[in-house]
Parts: structure tokens; sequence; C-alpha cells
């Protein structure tokens, strides 16, 4: 029986999702749960992998059990057993030809910034402190060009092994919250710190710091062109996308 | 000359303000900064040690120093060497004979509780889950009783070696929440794990899993039948109270 679980974390105490010897990450916590359970090593996989730091407010993950719980029992084992920075929101049982990582169809991502002159130590960890005013109409015209399909070469890791660098971004927009602003991007796919590096160029547009030239950054194919990486911290997985069927 | 520091802390990642070898600790970390700074050990006297994993809306303390920088100077250095956890908002040169603990005259907590069926990995380490709902007449009736000057015997860990158990409390309320409910209490003096007793009985009042009772209890003295303690993640040091010239 494959358990599809719908769930949302904390990143800042992880060391990101997967799993590492010695470091408490994510999978690393809901497998050893399960592992308890079972009393066999057990096997997770996400729907994204997300790194250090990096936050999920709706994030899946699947495996293969014998145990012959009910769903609503396995949504409340493993809340008992989780750490109070994971929820298990909801739980499903799904085919087992389904894995979500290879049936999503891409994600959305929110990233978070305030921007009060001093700290707020209660969003330590959980949004990033940029202490500059922000122009929203000069952010939303450098947001504008990444929506369609371009090749995201400047966008994303020098370290990223992927060679084909095309992507599309579906949804570019910004929410304005109590402290700063939120930017939401969705699309098919995304590099690595493809996200972090494109907000990173947002808001120095957006403070001034640098002119609006989304166009020809996307043209010229190279990373030292935007040499930020905006920090994990702010970073949320927002919604991961499937098709109809397992759209929560 | 004296200064003072005005501050807010989130105490999720401290082992509490008071200084311990090899732990994290608000002083600990403050103290470093100063000392660094000062090229000799420093030390600073708070308005209120707060324990491990409780957080400071509203805190105080002072040192003395003979560099002779401005208060804005001592704003911006410190905020620059300090960890994003802890926010120092205002700066003041206070006369030597200024003591910021024995000149406080009384402090206000907040204790933030919400009711969700299940856990909000956003609120790890800020708020209380208490999973119950709280019936907010029912807390009313058994906070007012609080209220005056008691023997607070019954409402302090039986650990505290101090003789003269008796408080005012002038202030506690209610407010309600997005997710729940904040109490807000103030007095002029509180025992040790005292709010976190009274929140733990009020709450178990609440959500009808005891009967209210406040003044049989208080005049009972005995620990005993106040047996749990609320824990530290919900609780904030909200305001501390001088005189006049101080009050800020």
């Amino acid at each position: 029986m494959r358990i599809l679980l719908k769930m949302s974390y904390n990143g800042k105490d992880f060391h990101g999702f997967q799993y590492q010897h010695n470091y408490r990450t994510v999978q690393g916590v809901i497998e050893a749960a399960l592992t308890k359970m079972h009393k066999r090593q057990m096997r997770i996989h996400p729907a994204s992998r997300t790194d250090r730091g990096v936050h999920a407010l709706e994030q899946y993950c699947h495996f293969d059990t014998d145990l012959g719980l009910t769903t609503g029992k396995w949504h409340y084992i493993l809340n008992r057993n989780l750490p109070a920075d994971i929820s298990i929101n909801e739980v499903a049982e799904i085919p087992e030809d389904f894995h979500v990582r290879y049936h999503s169809k891409g994600k959305t991502y929110r990233y978070s910034v305030y921007t009060a002159d001093t700290v707020n130590p209660f969003f330590y960890g959980l949004k990033t402190h940029y202490p500059h005013e922000l122009d929203k109409e000069r952010m939303l015209a450098a947001m504008q060009p990444f929506l369609g399909t371009h090749d995201f070469t400047s966008f994303s890791s020098a370290k990223a092994e992927i060679v084909n660098k095309v992507r599309t971004i579906t949804e570019f927009r910004i929410e304005e919250t109590e402290a700063g602003f939120d930017f939401i991007i969705s699309g098919s796919g995304f590099l690595y710190n493809m996200v972090r590096i494109i907000v990173a160029y947002i808001v120095e547009v957006g403070a001034g710091r640098r002119k609006p030239e989304t166009e020809a950054i996307i043209r010229q194919k190279d990373r030292t062109i935007v040499p930020r990486t905006a920090p994990a911290e702010g970073l949320y997985l927002e919604k991961v996308h499937f098709d109809g069927a397992f759209e929560k």
C-alpha cells in the first residue's frame, strides 16, 4: 500500500530535507518515526528536496507500507511521533505507480522579506531582513520578463550540473505584508538556487541598487551578472502542482 | 558612564538569560560583544532574568563603560555585532546610581497559546500548542481572584527559596488572537514559574478539565493542588515598569 503525506515544516532547525548522517533532516526525522513503527528501515520519497533552512507550507512525500492502518490512524500516529516543527496535514492512499516527484507538474515558492530598520527577533529564521525601502512598481517591472519560457543560466547556481536550463515561469507576483513583501513564483521546475538568485536581483532593483534589465541578463546566460543569492530563511515551498487527481 | 539597553529577544535558541559556561545565553552573547569592544571582560545587569526558552518583547540591562561613544553609536554597533535573535531597540545614558533590577517596580508578562487541532510548525518555539476549545468566560472568572495582594505559595515552584511569597497582581486579562488566546498579567513581582503555573491552571479551567476555584487554591498555600507548569515557549516578558524617568 502506497501512502501519500501532505505536510508542512519549519526549516530553521533542519539541515534540509535530504537524509544526512549525523544531521537533523526532515527525511531523517520522518524515516526514523516510520522505521520505529515498521521495525525495519523505511524510505520516503519527496516531491521536492528543500535546502537547509528552507521551509515548506505544502510538501508531499510517499512511502510503501504493509501495516494496513487507515489514513486517519496514520495521520494521528505520525503527528504524535514527529517533532513540533513538522506537521502532517493530510494522509491519502495512492496507486503504487504514482510517484510524487515524477508526477508533479510544477511548484510554487514564496519568498518573504521584511524591511524594518532593525532586526525583528521573532522573524528569526522565518523571514529575510533587508532594511531598505523597496519600490514595488520598479520590482514589478523587473519581474514581468521572467514570465514565459527562457534559458535561466544567468539565474542558476554555477554548481548545477543540469545541461538544459530552460524553464517556464507561469506566475510571479508580489503580496504586500505587514512587514514587507512576499514574492510568489510558480513554474514547471526550478534550477538550483534559482528562486533565491531571482529574489536577490529583484530586491536590489527595488532598493535602487541596480538597474532593471531582466531581458538583457537572461539573454547573456552568465551567472556572474547576478552574483547574489538571497538567504534560505525567507524561502517557502508553497505548493506542489499535480495532475487533477492529486491536486489538494 | 552607565548605559541602558532596551532590547527584545527570541528565547528559543538561548539557554535563558543568565550566563552559563558552554551554553548560548542572552547574557553570554551580549557580554561577548561588549568584551570584544572593550578588550576586557564586561558584565551586564538585567532587569529580569528569563528562563530557558522564554522570550522578551521588552527587557533592559545596563553596563558601565569608559568608551565614550554616543548612544546612537552604541545602538548601531551593538545591533551589527549581535545575532539576529536579539535586537537592541533603544540606548540611553543613565545615572550611575540607577540599577535596572533594583529600580524596577513591576513587570508585565504575556503568555501565548494556540488551540488548533494540529501543530503549526511556524509557531515552533513561539507559542504553546493546547489543542482544546477554551471557554473565555470561564477563564475570566477564574482569573479575576488573582488580582490584588495574596500569598502565592500554591502558584510557585516548590524549589523557590524565597520565604515571603506575598505578591500583588495589578492586571490579568485575555487578548483573543487569530490562533487562540494571549494572557497578559502584570504585578509588582513574580515568584519562580508563577506565571507558567497560573496559566497552566487557567487553560485547564478553560478546557473544562478542572473546576474554577482560585480563591480556595490560594488559601490552601499548597503547590501540589496545581501540579502543572505551562511550557517556556509561550512566555514573553512584555514590559518592565520603572519610576517615571525611565518608563519607556
